[in-house]
């Protein structure tokens, strides 16, 4: 009998009705698989948990009692699929973090997982039950509560299935699959049947929301097949295996962008050893995620430094710059919101030239201005002024995915 | 330095506002005592729980499901303290029940506690911190989360107390302590400055809700004194305490009613061994707890039984006896809902003749049928119509408790 890992998000959990219908899709899976499945908190519940911790915990509340706080949502979910599941006549059993041995370190509120004692789980999958996990949280050595943060949930049921030698880890969503582009932004985009985890972490990293990043790399790291697909319809929707398991192997699988980027320049700082290690040390220690790096050296011996994060970091990562900025010999420090990080990821790119030239004609043939670009071995970014996102993923589609390149 | 248990009710932990409030207290009480807290889920958190498991569950929801969902309501409460806690400046640590190490039987949404193992506990609190516990759960020897029952909070917070060998056992609820009578049905009623166990007991089951009976007999077995005191403001309460503590004994120390009992009367039975048993027992199995028992017999060797139970259960009470009754000779079987108990309680009446007799002759000068008695060491009850219940509440306290008997 093969054993699936199944894990729906808030929104499909979002109230009785939606909760009725997991179970539904649930227990047709059981009759003929062992079935373990993980589950988010109901979709709003994080949001105002975490609202009520702010409340009485200040901005930055006590992280220990965040995670015991926040954890109650997918203990409520659990249960609650649970419930509805016997409804139906089969029988199930929901799991804490605690309960289903998701052994994690002490980092409150963004926990790392050290391993998983399934024994339990195995132990009611074996008995004809479903397993009912709550996603997202796990328990320290000392048994205190912790979480994976946002999106945890994918990664715990990417770890379940590991950890069970589970045949699929299925992650049910509200999207058909993963698309070549975002359907709502490109029209013309299609779905993948399958995508491998690099590209897929390429992908997420590039602010695709349909699967949490640390979930494809654990799965990658233990060639565990994910299978994203709609919890609305039974139809097959994209598989993440492993690069020689992907049939269809496309130059370009996927045109993405993001938009919650900002760009901070620092102009005229000195051209010597340790001036990147100055400015970006205070950043990483004030935990704000830089993303690109340019650098431009120019004649007179000082460089510009431009670099990006996240919008919502950005007063912080200016005000940490201005600061740093002159020490270096900066003359200006300026940040631009209004900008936007646009992609292409695809395996193809690693043997087949021309890609990035070939980009880079597209943009310039709608008029579009390239302010940085960066590369890795699978993936094209460019950073454009944030108005011509839609037009710049469109052309790009219309040029790698719809032609015969 | 002393060690204080401190247990505040879901009304006192309402909204944010609320909780800083009993934060403030409690934080005022660590300035010099050691300090562990017990606290109820937030008001009205535990029925939408209960009414989100029957939506999902239907009418009789798994009862280990139950308790995981419904834990989560006293998880989310203790996690918000410590963080209103921690904003005073004041450490603070929340406890699960599982993490409290209270160690319950498996008995599903009324569960027993077996023990507490406080190391923990005592841990945090010799650490300086305050321990906020959520109250009303614990886990069995499998680690399944239990709960135990309505008012479970009261049991833990007392069960805490002997485990830890605290002084005093703190339960603040929004009345000022023990009244010798409703306030709100008998204007002049007053507060007891002491109540010994056994008459607490009493009142308890007589229907007053200020304390959870179980938590009382806890309390008097293990000789923790409890002091039931206002959550709103400093004066003292009542302390609950051993007989020999109570300074002030009086005869009659409390006049109180129970409107939720409904009657029921199978008349005619045959007077012979064994009929009550076999009119018992089925109510006993269908979990229908009866109150008051009341046998007459009449020459015709027949006899009538007379029996109260809660309102809620009456209509299976009814059904029960209806069906068993006529195997036993029955000839009629009939309920009134519209009955109330009427009680008076106190040590005194243990070695104080004509208590009885002359409640009987008050009742009887307001022109108040009795329709049932019944009696225990420290206690008379009465069952009347329900429409003379503060009528007689009324004169029993004013003979009773504000004359000089």
């Amino acid at each position: 009998m093969s054993l699936i890992v199944q894990k729906f998000g808030g929104t499909s959990v979002g109230d009785p009705q939606r909760i009725r219908a997991v179970a539904r899709r649930v227990a047709q899976a059981a009759e003929a698989h062992e079935v373990a499945v993980v589950v988010s908190a109901m979709a709003g519940e994080t949001d105002a948990l975490a609202a009520l911790a702010r409340e009485l915990g200040g901005p930055a509340p006590d992280p220990r009692e965040t995670d015991a706080l926040l954890a109650t949502g997918e203990q409520k979910s659990s249960a609650l699929l649970c419930l509805a599941l016997r409804q139906l006549g089969r029988p199930a059993r929901s799991f804490t973090g605690v309960q289903m041995g998701l052994r994690t370190d002490a980092a409150h509120t963004r926990a790392r997982i050290r391993g998983i004692d399934a024994e339990r789980i195995r132990a009611v999958l074996q008995s004809g039950a479903v397993a009912v996990l709550a996603g997202f949280q796990g328990a320290d050595a000392e048994g205190n509560i912790t979480t994976l943060g946002r999106g945890g949930s994918d990664t715990s049921a990417v770890a379940v299935a590991c950890a069970l030698g589970a045949d699929v880890c299925e992650i049910y969503t509200d999207v058909d699959g993963v698309f070549t582009a975002d359907p709502n932004q490109v029209p013309a985009a299609r779905k993948l049947d399958a995508i491998s985890y690099d590209e897929m972490i390429e992908v997420a990293s590039l602010g695709a929301k349909v699967l949490q990043i640390r979930s494809v790399k654990f799965a990658m790291r233990y060639g565990m097949p994910i299978h994203v697909r709609s919890a609305f319809h039974g139809a097959a929707g994209t598989r993440v295996v492993a690069e020689e398991s992907v049939m269809e192997k496309l130059v370009v699988s996927g045109v993405t962008c993001d938009r919650n980027q900002a760009k901070i320049r620092v102009s005229g700082v000195k051209d010597q050893p340790g001036v990147a290690a100055e400015l970006f040390g205070p950043l990483a220690e004030a935990e704000i995620v830089v993303d690109m790096i340019v650098q431009n050296t120019a004649h007179d011996g000082s460089t510009d430094m431009t670099f990006t994060v996240p919008q919502g970091d950005c007063p912080r990562a200016l005000e940490i710059s201005q600061r740093v900025g002159p020490l270096l010999g900066g003359s200006s420090v300026e940040s631009d919101e209004g900008i936007s990080k646009v992609s292409v990821v695809g395996l193809g790119m690693k043997d087949h030239a021309g890609v990035a030239s070939r980009m880079f004609r597209i943009l310039a043939d709608e008029g579009i201005n390239i302010q940085m670009i960066g590369t890795s071995e699978i993936k094209i970014s460019v950073v454009i002024e944030e108005k011509y996102t839609e037009l710049a993923l469109r052309a790009l589609h219309a040029a790698f995915m719809e032609s015969g390149f």
